[in-house]
């Protein structure tokens, strides 16, 4: 069965950039599907930049414009790995152009922006999808199941939290390549945006919506030098956000995420407890869930650490032997094979724009509740 | 050098009592003070019970009526473990008749009832202390030491939770013996008091005071039979709580408590990360604490699982060898130790009844904030 | 129902000295038996010190000669808690004046003392143990419980390790107080008959006897300041040693300990793999036991770490809540309980000095291998 | 500057072939080098398979005899990735045609095989190298480094064990396509040669040479149906094997594996304890290393769990950004760019066929220890 090509066309290649090519290019080694990614060309401003990457990593062509590169005819698919201030741009007008598109996480800077891209797309009527790629990490793949086969029962409990260490010292810096996180008008929101976004995604995969939240944010550092300006301005992200919410299920969340948490490089936790059962997931281990099962018999429950490395396990058919554990980048190869796997098959792949909208109005209800001290609704559609 | 006797008059015998007796039994085994404690006098309505446990302990006598205790001449301290509800009159009753008073946590079930206990003491100029045992923890209390030397540096967060599942199902009557927990009549307020009472206690002598809460409650259960009526009825106490909260040294900090987070038996955490340093600690393994430091050689950094079970360790030089555990019940002996040395030294251990009364207007001010929903701030003195 | 009164006369009030004294005095605090342990008598050569020990604990009466402490009618009980090299003329005198004995392990330096030790307590027909208190940590209990209830199946391999870390330093001398383990004419061996002596202990109680071992030994630091002579002596202790072996029932073993192991404080573990399951246990968390159970579902398959604190645990209904942890002190506890039950029963608590031989020719295998460079035969009985 | 390509045939394609394949391309994509692998050409006796393999993975072409691959001129590098009992004859056939050479691990089924390959790459002057992967995560790299540095001081204590369960089932058969390993015609040995090669490979890169053993083997499982035969025949190799060690540097080790460890996928653990610091290293969590440092302040002395995800980790700056892990495969990653630089600068990587030599020797050692029941020393040359 001869495979169709999928012409890939990536804009920006930053770290995002490099994750999205790795997936691109191995993803067929490992999976079937009738599609097979090709790296037509990446997008960058930086001509001699774009080259290089394109060089190392196999891209056809370079373009320095992706208004040019949107009106390619050789290119299916649009990979928006750009700061969060021009996803809403560059996806209208692929939608207008008629590209599938792949946009990096958070879908938008507000969900004003993040519900005109959804109308473009729908209107479009093209394939779309957000890389919330932690979806993807076979032991939450795995928590997914369990909570929807109704192990857990009724849920009472939903904690997670996304703790860094990484913008303590003071001599940081804000803005400019590597550090638009830190610059609130090319991100929208600090650590809201940027790291509760993945565990807010995760949660309503897992527990359904969220009815309303309280929520406290921080600045512990006001001023930094900007790389842009090469002045010493305000800092306008949330360095740390916690809220309290209630999901339509009934049951209580606590959500935190900082940059602040010494000791912590990346450590995405979430916790759900269940009147059955419990789950706990951690990305420094990822390749492991805990699990609680109060059927096991009384005297031996007990917290069971799953190594995810079965072939019975989510995805791990496709690697390696049982013990032999895979990493971060592989989430990402397992996104690019759902998505074209949802090509294959017209049912596509999860989250699409108007699914990743709802994590950007809980974002948005968070900084508001944060900036007004009041529970704060979160949007639906009207 | 002679030992001084001080004559110890316990009221209730349930869970607490055992837990106190046993603590001053062994106190004079291991610790070196001027006062030993004697058992004297069990206090107890029920007398064929209150007899057996005196004849279990070695209890010189028995009353039944807590009043004739307080009278007796040759009582010293008055110990108050019986639930919530009867906290203040005793206290009030034993600092009139100018006893020494040990009190059980939370002081009491709210902060008026606690005023007036603060009071009474100070009226009485007598010794008293609240029960918070966990300060008492080697690991804790190391804890306390790190931050004091100044080792956190400035600190960005705390985060607690005590998370228990004993409650989940429907079948669990409320109120009367072992159950009166379940009862706001007799606890005043639920997992607030009981658990959350114990995180905030810490993190106050830890991190101190809080400026304001935000919190939320839920009673999942809304029906149970009352054990003492015989009747379903409403349940009125909180079976989870959550609360953000910020502290006067501008630290962000989450809480969080319930009996519903099935797997976790009595499993209280917490956590502060400061600029240079964080720890954790774990009551499931209470002989261990988690130290982080950045001051560490940057390719070395990861968090230290300490045993703390050295003779250079709070409380350790005695008891046994490095490396060989003690466990829940020694906080207790303890606390009974450090209460001992401040007779001896005049020096009043902590927490006393006023020092324990800022951990009941926090508890107060979350059971306000989720009822208003509504950010409420902490009540100080005038 | 009167309790029977069962006087003891503790020889030795050095470290297991206080073990002893203080799980007698805690036993009926928290056990059901027919009799009672009183400290009736403690017995050192030092009398001011003998005196401090009785004081604070609570014996009534002190001796300075062993010989007159087991001549006293008033004493039912002789508790060895001397350095090994008396164990065997203490106890082959208490039994033949009818004393029921309890003997610190190891039984003997070797096992001819040993087999002496063993008519003697057999001719006089008197109650003896051996103080291998590791059997009654909870989870090892547990441990032997699901064992012997078929649980594992066929079993493949058993591997434990006793590692510490106290000894590293060139400076420390041998000999005397508190360092007799370091002295060969004292203790009989080194970590082979203080550390491997548990590990063997428990590993036959678990599964059954050993057919064969092969041996190394080490001496790392060969000369050492010796406190009894003052002058520096050659080292005749084993540092360390390693040994494999066979069961009678067909599976392998590894068994190593040390006191070189940098990091170690006591770091007991074994670990039992059978056809059906798995079971691991340490000391440095004792309170926990991990198990691995084939017969879950495959997916779900993990090692679960079981929190051993509920009642239905092995002697946990006797202590506190779940979650609450108990620690080393409390084996002995249960020590003193099953040999009170085993006087009230009639069955005797086990080890009885016959069993513990057997640890103790496994041990003298283990040293003559290490000598001979073979593999070496247990001996068994005639 | 333009790269060189470096042509690969790759003689096998089964689990071997596909992590070296996917190491090759994504080799350059991470790591700098003057040399590019290029996937020219696989061989393997079934033509389809073979095609399929090089379809998926982007081979250039094909081949079903080896010999015809030697003897292509296209053709820079033979990889063999065969069963054991060819090794020795590809290798030697791929010397004398000037190819370079890697070859799967072990080197072969014994050591008289590994020394007539040694001589033949020597004799050709052909860079070489046997793919002994777990030198290559980043951890244990670590490891290497913090002993070299003299860290750890004198060593006295090495342990190792590689413990699996996958052949537990009786029904499981033996020999064939994925369970050649179980057939001592194709393997040489049974976990010997699989697994503890790999534990003493790592052992005598990290301490040196090792004198001499004393092992003990067992086959569990006396017959399994054949696959090749279709019979129930005989089981010849070792399911499990265990053996104790003196290193030349004075230190002890014990050495275990098995197939029959119930709970264990591939729990390659290592453990190294020096006067001053001790390591300990877990597949099953390959991106952690457990660090204890003696000259840590005494009271905050504990084991570290050191997450090696930091740029300043070995390789790990070729990665993502701290905290998100690497996994199994990125070992064969760091292997070719490892071998890349070594053909770039004419240092050849290790281990080279004469290191690996010497763990072959010691593997020999060890099954005529347990065959003989004698220490044995390893050989060495001269």
């Amino acid at each position: 069965m001869a495979k169709k090509k999928l012409n890939i066309g990536l804009v920006g290649y930053g770290f995002m950039g490099r994750t999205h090519s790795n997936a691109y290019r191995k993803v067929s080694n490992f999976f079937e599907n009738d599609h097979v990614p090709v790296l037509k060309a990446v997008c960058g401003r930086n001509e001699a930049g774009a080259k290089a990457f394109a060089d190392k990593w196999g891209y056809e062509s370079v373009e320095t414009d992706w208004r040019k590169l949107i009106a390619r005819k050789d290119i299916d698919v649009i990979d928006i790995c750009t700061p969060n201030d021009s996803h809403c741009e560059i996806a209208i007008a692929a939608a207008e152009a008629g590209k599938m598109i792949l946009c990096e996480k958070p879908l938008a800077r507000e969900s004003n922006e993040g519900l005109k891209m959804v109308a473009a797309v729908e209107k479009a009527g093209v394939p779309n999808m957000v890389w919330y790629n932690y979806r993807r990490v076979p032991a939450v793949t795995m928590a997914k199941q369990l909570i929807d086969e109704g192990r857990l029962g009724r849920i009472f409990h939903y904690r997670a939290k996304f703790l860094q260490d990484w913008t303590i010292s003071p001599e940081l810096p804000q803005g400019g390549t590597g550090l638009w996180r830190l610059d609130a008008a090319a991100a929208g929101s600090g650590v809201t945006g940027d790291l509760l976004a993945h565990c807010i995604d995760t949660a309503i995969w897992l527990n359904g919506s969220v009815k309303n939240v309280s929520a406290m944010t921080e600045t512990f550092i006001k001023e930094r030098k900007h790389n842009l300006t090469g002045k010493v301005e305000k800092v306008n992200i949330d360095d740390a956000c916690a809220f309290l919410a209630r999901f339509s299920n009934g049951s209580l969340a606590t959500f935190e995420s900082t940059r602040y948490a010494r000791g912590h490089k990346a450590l995405y936790t979430f916790e759900i407890n269940g009147e059955h059962a419990s789950i706990a997931w951690d990305l420094h281990d990822l390749h492991r869930l805990q699990w609680f099962d109060h059927k096991d018999e009384g005297q031996l429950r007990g917290w069971r650490s799953i190594h995810v490395t079965d072939r019975e396990h989510p995805y791990m058919d496709k690697w390696w032997v049982p013990g032999l554990q895979i990493g971060y980048e592989h989430t990402f190869v397992h996104q690019v094979a759902d998505f074209l796997t949802g090509i294959d098959t017209g049912k596509p792949a999860a989250p699409t724009f108007r699914q990743a909208l709802e994590t950007q109005r809980i974002c948005d209800a968070v900084l508001e509740s944060a900036k007004t001290e009041k529970w704060t609704d979160v949007k639906v559609d009207g």
